[in-house]
């Protein structure tokens, strides 16, 4: 225990020396004078008031960590988890050989969607009982336990893939939607001439024994928002086209995880 | 309006994206992982929503700023504004061959310090009738307007240089005190390894037509807080020494601002 603190905290301690270091190369490059850091001081004090900072930070920082983090690794790329995750999603009962039906309103407005995926190892292993959570928001562009007045996990759950690493998941296509604008992350966005839209997209994240858990979203080709997503989400393996089967849509990719 | 507007923005555009890059070669560096991004952010919410963000930024990183900006250039040094600065100081009343009182109470506690301090600019002009303003602590370690219950501008004031850039102020020793450490930030100084305190100093702050306004500090010989000032603001040129005069303490040092 005594060790493990005095290690938490050199860890700490250098990575703090290292944001130094790496915030004075900023700031002689950027030439920032006391006014401009008056103003930016200013701003991010309105930011955390506000309980906007996670909001900040998931939108225009995370996915530069995970960039820094993974691109030329292979295995699929991680995107952000991003602000609307919440722990507790129900089980999704399985029946052999019929979808799983992510947790919806009996009503649920929207075009249903079946998405089928695959998950494997960067080692070749097919990663069959991978333990795969879904949440993603609804046809009013609204999130579960969030903005939307529908129940707590609604559009939200999690299961296993079976023993060829397959699922298949019953839900509605997600739709695009803006973050929040009204505060201190509008503000940034004014300044940056930034529109607030994130493309649709599935949150997926997978859990494998022995291997890194995977973070990550899926996108759709054709949807208007890819090329400028205010959160800089996409990645070109998250990709899939959907495909228009009368009735309802269809989708499918494959994951591939790293291990540990 | 509308062109200041647009050059604003440019300029916003500019820092944040020199920022990414730079927050890049940090992450690259530091080889920070999600779960440690995560914590990072949950203690940065905690740190917004408690209001402390100005003074952690205060203390952390402004003297990193004012580094990167003034290190090896002529003129006297600046040190931090900090968080305890206020609007609105009164005029201290000039009477010819009388030293200025900063103002204080009647029976202020402490020890009597006459301050005399000289203007000029690195061009070698006399800088006569220019503003100069003050504010420090109290005998109890504290400042008015904020954890004080002294009247408002207790131990602030400003005032004007002679004809010959002269001036000289009656007011009391500060003293050492260390920052806020029930929060976030105390938090982070537990994980450094670092005590709160920080050296007495008198806040000073120049103001001269056609030159940079000079925010700074001055310290004292002798304290023992000097060398680990939690908000590093110590600079060689804004070091005094208190001379014991018997009833009371004089110090001096002379400040040279920069041309706009």
């Amino acid at each position: 225990m005594q060790k493990e603190a005095v290690k938490k905290n050199e860890r700490v301690e250098e990575v703090f020396n290292l944001f130094i270091k790496h915030i004075q190369a900023f700031l002689q490059e950027a030439k920032l004078n006391h006014e401009e850091y008056t103003n930016f001081v200013k701003w991010a004090d309105r930011l955390g008031r506000t309980g906007e900072l996670p909001l900040y930070a998931d939108v225009f920082l995370e996915t530069h960590v995970l960039q820094a983090m993974y691109t030329d690794k292979p295995g699929t790329q991680p995107s952000l988890l991003g602000p609307y995750f919440i722990e507790g999603s129900p089980l999704i009962e399985q029946v052999h050989g019929q979808p799983m039906v992510l947790t919806q309103r009996a009503d649920e407005a929207g075009e249903v969607l079946y998405f089928k995926g695959n998950v494997s190892g960067t080692d070749g292993r097919i990663l069959a009982n991978t333990k795969v959570e879904m949440w993603h928001n609804d046809h009013s562009a609204t999130y579960s336990a969030f903005d939307s007045d529908a129940p707590k996990y609604n559009l939200r759950g999690h299961f296993y893939t079976d023993e060829n690493g397959d699922f298949l998941v019953k839900t509605i296509v997600p739709v695009p939607y803006p973050i929040p604008t009204d505060g201190p992350t509008g503000e940034f966005l004014n300044y940056m001439e930034q529109h607030p839209m994130r493309p649709a997209h599935l949150h997926i994240m997978f859990e494998a024994e022995g291997y890194e858990t995977l973070i990550t979203q899926v996108f759709f080709e054709g949807d208007e928002w890819l090329e400028t997503d205010v959160a800089e989400g996409v990645r070109e393996d998250l990709m899939t086209k959907l495909v228009d089967k009368g009735d309802h849509k269809e989708a499918s990719l494959n994951f591939v995880m790293r291990p540990e």
